[in-house]
C-alpha cells in the first residue's frame, strides 16, 4: 500500500512509462470503473493497523487505517482479504517537530506535516475481478487521481501477490 | 507525549539526575498511586490521532491513539483535555522493510517492527491534580514502570503546558 505512492510518483515523472501499461480492464458488465472514484465514509475513524515512513525523495509519515472488515482480517491473519475490506493509507509530509526538538536538544523527532494524499484498496472480488479482487482509489485535496496516473497501483501492488497484493503488516 | 520516552531513556542513564527529581505527590486521600499502573482496556481499538518517528538512539516509530473523549477533544481543539481523556503512544522499533526496499530499489521504506513500550496519559483532574490533572503511564512487556522511571514523566510533560501538557498535534 505504502510503496505504491513511490511508483506513481516514479511512473509520473518518468516519460513514456506510463504509455506502455496497458488500460486497466473495466468490470465484465461494462458498468463500474476499475478504480475507486469516491473516498469512502468515515475512513478516518477506522482502526490503526500501522504506520509507515518513507525517506528519500518521498519523505512521507502517514498512517494505515482499516474498517472493522479489514482490521479483523488483519488481526486473524485472513488471506485473502474478504470483500468489503477497506485499507486506507493516510500520507503527510514527514517533517520535524520543532517543539519536541527543543525538549531532546537535537533534531531528532518528526511527525505528519501537511497531508499530501489518501489511499484506498477496496476488496470487490467481483468488480474489481482485473486487479486480484481490490479497486485502488488516490485522492490528493479530494480528487481522485486520473486514469493514467492509476495505472500503476495494480503492477506494483502484484508484486505483493502471497499476501493478497497487501504490503502493509499489522503492527500488533 | 512521544517525547518522554527519550527523555525517560536520558534520565535513566544520567547517573543522580532521578535523585533531583522529588518524588511525585500522590492523591490527596492517599489511596490512588500517583501514576497509572493498570493498562486501559480496549486502547488498541482506539482512533488514530498521529503517527510519530523519533530518529537517533531511540530510532522509534510509532502512533498515537486517543479513546472517544480524547479523539473528540483533539479535533475540537478542546483545551484543557476533559476527564476522561486517554491518550495512548504504542512505540516500536523503527526497521526498515526488505520486501518493501526490494519494490523501490532502495532502502527507504520503514515500518514498525518488535513492540518496545506503551505509554499512556489519563486526565483526572482530581486524581492526578499533582501532575496537571494528568496520570502517566509506561508499560514495556506488559509491566509498568517503576517509580523511579516514572518520575521523568511530568518534567518533561511540563514543558508542554499551553497545550495542556500533551505534546501530539491532530493529524488531519
Amino acid at each position: 500500500m505504502r510503496r505504491i505512492i513511490f511508483l506513481l510518483i516514479a511512473v509520473a515523472t518518468t516519460a513514456g512509462l506510463v504509455a506502455l501499461v496497458g488500460p486497466a480492464p473495466g468490470h465484465a458488465d461494462g458498468q463500474s470503473a476499475p478504480y475507486v472514484t469516491d473516498i469512502p465514509n468515515g475512513y478516518r475513524d477506522w482502526r490503526w493497523i500501522s504506520s509507515a515512513h518513507e525517506a528519500g525523495n518521498l519523505n512521507s509519515l502517514g498512517a494505515v487505517l482499516g474498517n472493522d472488515v479489514a482490521s479483523k482480517a488483519f488481526r486473524a491473519g485472513t488471506l485473502p482479504f474478504p470483500d468489503g475490506t477497506i485499507i486506507a493509507a493516510l500520507h503527510y509530509k514527514n517533517v520535524p517537530s520543532d517543539e519536541n526538538n527543543k525538549v531532546f536538544g537535537q533534531a531528532q523527532s518528526f511527525v505528519p506535516g501537511a497531508p499530501t494524499n489518501i489511499q484506498f484498496m477496496v476488496k470487490d472480488s467481483a468488480k474489481y475481478a482485473a486487479t486480484g479482487g481490490w479497486g485502488f482509489g488516490h485522492f490528493a485535496d479530494g480528487k481522485p487521481g486520473d486514469a493514467a496516473f492509476m495505472k500503476s497501483c495494480f503492477p506494483c501492488h502484484e508484486q505483493a501477490k502471497g499476501s493478497d497484493f497487501v504490503f502493509t503488516r499489522y503492527a500488533p
